[in-house]
C-alpha cells in the first residue's frame, strides 16, 4: 500500500476522490452579501415556511444535501454514507435532516470546523475504497444559534464588536472515487488549543490559535509554503482573528499577506451589513467553500486552495462553569490537478 | 484492491484492526451492579473532585482514553487519532478530554450509539491506512444527563416505568493495524429510524427500529444468521426495548432468543438497584464493551460479537418543538480469529 501518511497529523490520499457536485442555500442577509451570485438559492424568509427557526435549519441542510445529490445526477440511495454535523444541541438539524434522507449516517460535532471534519472523513472513506459516493454537509442559522449560545433575539442585546455574525446557509458536497475534480488530496486533521480565552463574544480570538496550529502544522507535514496555494482560507476567524493568524504566521516564519483571507470576512460586507467582525457558524464555511470557491476551481481561476474550518468546542453550559473555548481547525487541500 | 463493501450498508474489512487495549470507569452505582468485577475503576464519589458533573464527565472520559493507551504501552503522541463523543450539548466532555491529550480529534455525534460510531469510522480510518492506532472513546454520566434532558435532580420527579438509567462511565478502545486480536471485522452504518414517538421517558421503544432495521441489514448484507454469533448485544434498549426487538426480530424470520441482549440490561440489577426498565447513556455499551465483552473475549468465552450501541437524536428543545424522536443504530463485529 502506497503511503498515505506524512508528517505527524496529514494524509496524501492515494485515489484522492474528486468533488463532483456542490449545493449552497443561504438566507435572506447572506444572499444580500458580496457572494450572492455564487448560492444555489436564496431564502426570502429566514423561517422557510416552518414553525421554529431549529425546524427551518433542519430543512436548509436537507435540501442542501438533495440539491447536491440531484446537481450530480444521483439520487439518495446512490450515496452509501452521510457525513454531517451543526451547532445546535445534539446536532438535531443534522439529524432530522439524515431522517428524510435515509442514507447511513455519521452525526459529526465539531462546531464551526465541521466542513472540514466532514470532508477529511468523507475524503478518507472513499479514498480507502469503504464508499464510491457520499455527501459531507453542515449548516447554521443566525436565529436558532443566537438564541442558543447567547440570549433571546426579543431581548435586544447589544453586540460587541468582537462578536460575529452567525451565518444563516447550509451547503453540501458530494465525493466520488471517480470524477473530473477539483479532487481532496491532502488533510490535516486539527488538534485542540486552548488559550485560555472565556468570552464567547470573541470567537476569533479563541479559534485563531487553532487554526495557525494546523496550517504550520500542514506546512511541515507536506514541505508546501504558502506561495504553493492560490488561496489558504480559514473557516470563520473573521476580521480579528484574520489579523491574529497573519501576525502570528508571520513571526513563524510564514508570509500569508498575499493570499489569505477568512470565509467570515469574504461573506458580509462589512461597512453596509453591519456585521461587525464578520460571519462565523458552520454555515460559514459550508457556503462560501459550496459556493464561491468551488465554482471558481471549476472555472479554473483558483486552482489549488487550503480550506481551513475552525471551530469553538464550548457550550453555553461550559462558559456558565469557568471554562475556557477550546479552538480545533481541520485543513483539506483541494486541488484542480491531481500530481 | 479486495471489495470491501458487501450489500448495501456494510463493509468487510480487509486487514481488520485489532482492539490492543480497553479502558472502563465507572461511577458508584455501576460498581454494585452485576459487571463490577469487569471494570478498572470504580469512583467513590461521582464528582470526582470536580465542581461540576460536566466536569466530573470531561475528567471520566479523559481517564478512561489515558488509560486505554497506558493498558497498551503507548502514550498519546504515538495515537494518530482520537474519535469520541457523548450527550452533552456540544459534546463539552469529549471536547475537554481532547484538549488535555492532544491528539487530532474528530468530534462525533450519535448519543448512545457513539461507542459503535467511533469503533466503525476508526477501524475504516485504520483498514484504509490512514493511522497506526487510534483511540475509539466516548462517556456519559447520570447527573449531567438527567439535568440536561429531563429535570434538575434537586426536583425529585417521579421516573415511568420506561425510563431507562443513565450511567455514569466512560469507556476507551485503541485500535491498531497489527495485533493479537480481537478484530473488528464487519461494519454495518445505521440509517435513521422514526416510528413518532415523542416520549422522551421511553427511549428504548424509540431506538428498538433503528437496531432491528440494522442487525436485519447486517444478516441480508453479510449472509450470517443470529447462530453465527456467540453474543448480540445492543446498546441501551434495556428491558422494553429488548423484548420489542425480540418480537420484531421473530417476525421478521431471525430467532435471537438463545444469544442476544442488551447492554442496558446487563449493567445493573432490576430488582436490587431500582433503575426500572435499565442502563442507557454512551457509557452503558461503552463501559460493558470495553469492561465485560472484552475481558470475556480476551478470555475465549465469546469468540463472536456482534456489537450494536444505539442512539436517540432528540434533544430537549426538538422535544418542546413536538417533534419525534430519530432512532440509529451502528453495528460492529468482533471476531477473535480472522478467516
Amino acid at each position: 500500500m502506497a503511503l498515505k501518511r506524512i508528517g505527524t497529523q496529514t494524509v496524501k490520499l492515494s485515489n484522492p476522490p474528486s468533488i463532483i457536485s456542490t449545493a449552497s442555500i443561504v438566507g435572506p442577509k447572506e444572499g444580500e452579501g458580496p457572494l450572492k451570485d455564487y448560492f444555489d438559492v436564496i431564502l426570502e424568509d429566514d423561517l422557510w415556511g416552518q414553525d421554529s427557526f431549529e425546524k427551518s435549519e433542519a430543512k436548509l441542510q436537507e435540501e442542501a444535501i438533495k440539491l447536491a445529490i440531484q446537481n450530480a445526477d444521483l439520487s439518495p440511495n446512490q450515496i452509501e454514507y452521510l457525513f454531517s454535523g451543526d451547532l445546535l444541541n445534539q446536532i438535531t438539524s443534522s439529524g432530522y435532516a439524515a431522517r428524510q434522507l435515509a442514507i447511513p449516517y455519521f452525526g459529526l460535532y465539531g462546531a464551526c470546523s465541521t466542513m472540514t471534519e466532514s470532508l477529511s472523513l468523507g475524503a478518507m472513506i472513499v479514498d480507502g475504497g469503504f464508499a464510491d459516493k457520499v455527501v459531507c454537509a453542515t449548516s447554521s442559522h443566525f436565529s436558532s444559534a443566537e438564541r442558543q449560545f447567547r440570549f433571546p433575539l426579543e431581548y435586544g442585546a447589544q453586540r460587541p464588536f468582537s462578536s460575529q455574525w452567525t451565518v444563516t446557509g447550509a451547503g453540501a458536497t458530494v465525493l466520488s472515487s471517480t470524477g473530473k475534480g477539483p479532487y481532496i488530496t491532502y488533510v490535516t486533521t486539527g488538534k485542540i488549543q486552548d488559550y485560555g480565552l472565556v468570552d464567547a463574544n470573541n470567537m476569533g480570538g479563541a479559534m485563531a490559535p487553532a487554526a495557525i496550529d494546523t496550517i504550520s502544522q500542514h506546512f511541515k507535514d507536506t514541505g508546501y509554503n504558502p506561495e504553493d496555494y492560490d488561496l489558504i482560507i480559514t473557516g470563520d476567524l473573521a476580521s480579528i482573528g484574520k489579523s491574529i493568524l497573519l501576525d502570528l504566521m508571520k513571526k513563524a516564519g510564514y508570509d500569508l499577506s498575499k493570499n489569505y483571507t477568512d470565509c467570515g470576512v469574504k461573506i458580509f460586507d462589512n461597512v453596509k451589513q453591519d456585521t461587525h467582525a464578520g460571519g462565523s457558524g458552520c454555515g460559514c464555511a459550508a457556503v462560501v467553500f459550496n459556493g464561491y470557491i468551488y465554482k471558481e476551481m471549476v472555472k479554473g481561476n483558483l486552482n489549488r486552495v487550503l480550506l481551513v474550518a475552525t471551530g469553538a468546542l464550548h457550550s453555553s453550559t461550559s462558559i456558565l462553569q469557568d471554562e475556557s473555548i477550546p479552538g480545533i481547525a481541520h485543513a483539506v487541500t483541494i486541488d484542480n490537478m491531481v500530481f
